[in-house]
């Protein structure tokens, strides 16, 4: 059994990890903020579930970042004409590589969040790719079954959910509604629009999580 | 205007080209074939519209072999659990490595292949991607009224539709029912099975094909 001292003491201590996660902090709400470093924790569970380790099977660092950025396309002050993650991965590329990414690391972060929506193929792409995609499902309960006890308790605490599965869909049916080239269909946003708006109003992501281990 | 002598006077002549097209040919039936050789020839009429040359801009015979191999996932003979467009991104890069491609230029060909379905995505990644994409969408009549009334008559005439938007729904759906993990929720299978199992019956693909300037 692993016990946190603190949900702190888990995430990688570079520099571009810690700016990254305090440039997240202030662009997004706590209900986004929260579920990007549970997604990281949880995808560091699954690794280890893998047996891959990191620096040896995959980059912590590009994980790291991944995970924490992978709603940034949700938060408040960004405007784009994409989908969500797509926008997404371009503000997290423009923000990573200013602070001296290099070009093929930045591009397994792109594709680690225009892809963490698309069942089947992120799962075939880089580890970080993959890792990204399975942290987040764990977050919203696939699979949840396999996370001990006493860690989801104090990832909870450190990290609450505040209705997370709910307030990230309202948030992009509401960039949809808006705009609604961000929602073509085919795609995950388009379909989140699609399934609230006809019976029985409530999407599958949110059942999945609302069934799920932890709730919404 | 461009006139074609021979719609195969068109496409590339490389040792790879040929063989990747009588494989193709020996695998799909005619619907399914025809369907990949006009995407490639509607992918380099997007490519000049877009000012962009082959061999400087991008890697002809990788846009060829993507499109002749986009759809091969839904051949007979191939069976897998996969996502048809990444089940057939593995036939593919299993085919064109075992004659000599080389990774990087493999893994193009695996992401034009399993991104074919995902808007916003495909248009995103290398250029070899994006201009698949657009070849297929042209083809399912997406833009199709930039295509030269001349151009368009010799490829419909070489290579006749056969209902191909109907019967490529019909495969996709098929697969489906014999195995549902190859039509996850959140994918293109996924959606086209239920649009087709719920009112009005039939999907928006087939629609958007039947209502632009090609039909079915």
């Amino acid at each position: 059994v692993v016990l946190l001292m603190s949900f702190e003491d888990w995430l990688p201590d570079s520099g571009l990890a810690r700016e990254t996660r305090e440039y997240v902090a202030g662009q997004e709400e706590p209900f986004l903020f929260n579920h990007s470093v549970r997604s990281y924790l949880f995808a560091t569970v699954s690794a280890r579930a893998r047996q891959l380790a990191p620096a040896v099977d995959y980059d912590d660092e590009l994980l790291f970042v991944s995970c924490l950025m992978h709603d940034i396309g949700l938060a408040g002050g960004h405007r784009g004409n994409q989908r969500f993650e797509v926008d997404g991965a371009d503000i997290a590329v423009e923000f990573l590589s200013a602070r001296g990414l290099d070009a093929d690391r930045a591009d397994i972060v792109w594709q680690a969040i225009a892809l963490h929506t698309s069942p089947g193929i992120a799962e075939r792409r880089p580890l970080e790719v993959a890792l990204t995609r399975a942290g987040i499902a764990l977050d919203f309960g696939a699979g949840a079954e396999t996370i001990d006890d006493a860690l989801a308790t104090e990832v909870h605490r450190a990290l609450p959910r505040l209705d997370m599965a709910r307030r990230l869909t309202d948030a992009i049916i509401c960039q949809a509604q808006n705009n609604p080239t961000k929602a073509p269909p085919y795609s995950t946003p388009g379909e989140l629009v699609r399934e609230r708006s006809q019976p029985p109003h409530i999407t599958r992501l949110e059942q999945l999580a609302n069934h799920g281990r932890w709730g919404s």
